[in-house]
């Protein structure tokens, strides 16, 4: 790590992926008789994405087809967190690759939640990711961190707090190193 | 078990029946001022659903007539989810029963999942059977499995999962069997 | 208790009392945008309020002035459990107090649930008396018994199940009784 | 604290903030698919600030921007708890300021609620101030008092059985105190 040559440079999240489902809200559709459709997000996962906007983190959020968040819904989310909304079909991959590439960015650089078998992929390949408490057993393990809190109640914003420390840390780290070389 | 002759043939579940209320649902029921009622599934039970289906189980999900998940909802989850709703009595055996035989199945080959005092005798009798963890004691010792997730909560996606680890298992088995036979 | 006169006749509960808001519901109340308003009741609890109807205890749901459960509310309650809904002010008691007297009861024959300051008297009054695991401890202080189950999520069908349990135990001492009295 | 002269005269709470947002509701929003918006708050709650209001400490409910609960929702919120209902910015301290001078108060004899960033420094002021359990790190090392209850099911009913505690003992402790006095 402390080697002469060769220091890694601290990964710095630049982008985020987030289900809807399951991540943002608590995978919970209400439906009621005269056809309506509702799900729940929580203003503290807002919060949180705020923070990571704030930090120069661009968020974007994902609806898959066999998410029952509709349009309408995404494009409510949408305004109110000011992300994008991506629609992504049961590989979300696919969908991802071409909006990492764009941006010059490497999957390293890129943090990924998710909830279920579809995120595995997206979670064993981006730098940060995480999944909540409540997730089944295949996706917490191929997540690097499993949030203590549930989707819908505040496993975004922890993340986003994690996603937060990391970046602090790598700074400060980048900072040191410099201080180092210049006075080495 | 490991006997000479007439060695069991693992059971395997060809076709699932699942209440809806109290364990797709967690039993609750909202009710409006309006008239308007409303009720909550969850995106990890039916992609549990949709795993079962990929296995080769129809599931087919039961309504009772105190069952308040109205004609509408029913339907609503019969699209959502791919499944046939039936609506069942007090007694959902005398429903059940012509449909096991339909499908040239025993009880054995069934796996159920029911929540209160009605499921007790199809409880009994499945090959597979579970309530959520929140169930009344009644319906716990019927059962044989008591599901960690509580309905509407992930109840019927970790049934789905014991199911299908059940299912790999019997298959595993035959399959060790046959090479025991022909090696023997 | 095993005297030789004046043998206690054990108390068995006609009459059930128990409040909507708070004991049914959570005690929440959904209010959205455009001036509708919901709670959710628990089917768990609608079957534990048929279990005494069936058992011949009559129940009678309390709504309050403070209770926002409006009166659309309480007739579709009282249409799904069959029972009357009485509304009630502050003092409960003062409401009450006629239909334990025109049903010629007594107070020890009637059983209580209710969950906070305005229910003390009644449960520090009741023959049997009880509030949900998330009541207030003013409310926990008065009550004989505290439900582990909070409010809308199975507290009524536990202490509908508690009573029940309290007539099967008067019922077999009754009948013990007999017995004792005919072989003596 | 028993010192001859300068006794300190125990702080009694007079005034009340409390963030609507996270404390009285849960911090979930209900989206739905027709555009309609829902909180839920909790009768638990709303008899805290009741039970406040009798004892003479005026409530008042604070919205933000950010906060989705809409003016229509505050108007009900308003109607139902006799609270009035004040929006405020990022910085809640700009709006309280002239609420608590004009009321001739000190922020010693303020109580505040609050869940997150924008609360924090209002927390630090006030001379009693909570946040629900569920609150982000944050905003629980600002606050005097974490609550056990989460927000949106009793965190404020709690919050306002600790003032009336505080006020009870400075009453008991003025009575003492004069008492000490006349029989000196």
């Amino acid at each position: 790590r402390y080697g002469y040559f060769g220091r890694d440079i601290p990964e710095v999240v630049r982008l985020m992926f987030c289900k809807v489902s399951g991540c943002l809200t608590e995978g919970r559709i209400f439906l009621s008789l005269s056809g309506e459709e509702m799900v729940s997000i929580n203003t503290r996962d807002t919060m949180g994405i705020r923070m990571l906007q704030e930090e120069e983190v661009e968020v974007v959020l994902l609806t898959s087809i066999e998410d029952p968040v509709a349009q309408a819904l995404a494009d409510k989310l949408a305004k109110r967190t000011g992300c994008k909304v991506l629609q992504v079909g049961m590989e979300p991959m696919d969908a991802l690759n071409p909006m990492v590439e764009q941006r010059k960015l490497n999957w390293k650089d890129v943090a990924y939640m998710g909830t279920d078998k579809p995120d595995v992929k997206c979670l064993n390949l981006a730098g940060l990711s995480a999944v909540p408490g409540d997730a089944p057993v295949v996706a917490i393990n191929a997540a690097k961190y499993t949030c203590h809190s549930i989707g819908g109640k505040g496993a975004m914003r922890e993340f986003a707090e994690h996603i937060l420390l990391q970046k602090q840390k790598a700074k400060s780290q980048i900072s040191q190193d410099r201080i180092d070389r210049s006075s080495f």
